[in-house]
């Protein structure tokens, strides 16, 4: 499967609204089995639990592209989020407080899924709400 | 000035090696006067400062570039630090041991030049080394 700037733009937003409608079984429409996260061979199954776990955690998790960089095979997008985690996130104690932060995170597609995430969270920025 | 795709990356790697080699009188050609920095309007000034003191808590830090991804009139780019921050970096107490971590940043282009910066660091990576 080959597809353009556009096409792959397009693919990107579908899989955004996957994740924010929590459609687990339709997520290997967007991610191949052996995705990798940060150097880590997550998996599909492993991909899935991180994300089930992050809503888990936030249960008003909703994920909004702010801006995509797109150059096939690659998309770069910024995530931002404005949410209430319930407990400890990335170490810090939010406890139920509302928070705002970034994520700048890369993607390498192949056959238009993702098959390789570098995802980098603006951790400062929660601590400094702290 | 319009940019191709190709010109565009060009450009941004002449403004790696102008970080690299800290030619800070240089830096002009490549970030606009009225440069804005995560929101923020730093100014060429503010942002010539940020790097100077960069270089000054790092005396090792080299920038160096693990992903580029063009659309004009925007980058992408994952860089990669392999370095050793004298005493204290982003509120962690480094104190002279080697850390590797990454930054995930994002620019807007206006003319050949930067606009608009988008980062984040990896902070929670360097934490985990310590």
């Amino acid at each position: 499967m080959s597809v353009d700037s556009k096409e792959l733009s397009a693919i990107y937003r579908e899989y955004i609204s996957c994740l924010n409608r929590q459609d687990w079984p339709g997520l290997c429409q967007f991610v191949h089995d052996d995705v990798q996260h940060n150097g880590q061979p997550f998996g599909l199954s492993g991909y899935r639990k991180m994300l089930a776990r992050d809503f888990e955690s936030i249960p008003d998790l909703r994920f909004h592209v702010q801006m995509l960089i797109t150059e096939v095979p690659f998309i770069a997008s910024r995530l931002v989020f404005d949410c209430t985690p319930k407990g400890e996130l990335f170490g810090l104690h939010v406890n139920g407080k509302r928070v705002s932060f970034a994520e700048n995170v890369l993607y390498r597609f192949r056959d238009g899924r993702i098959e390789q995430v570098w995802s980098v969270i603006d951790k400062a920025a929660i601590e400094s709400q702290l």
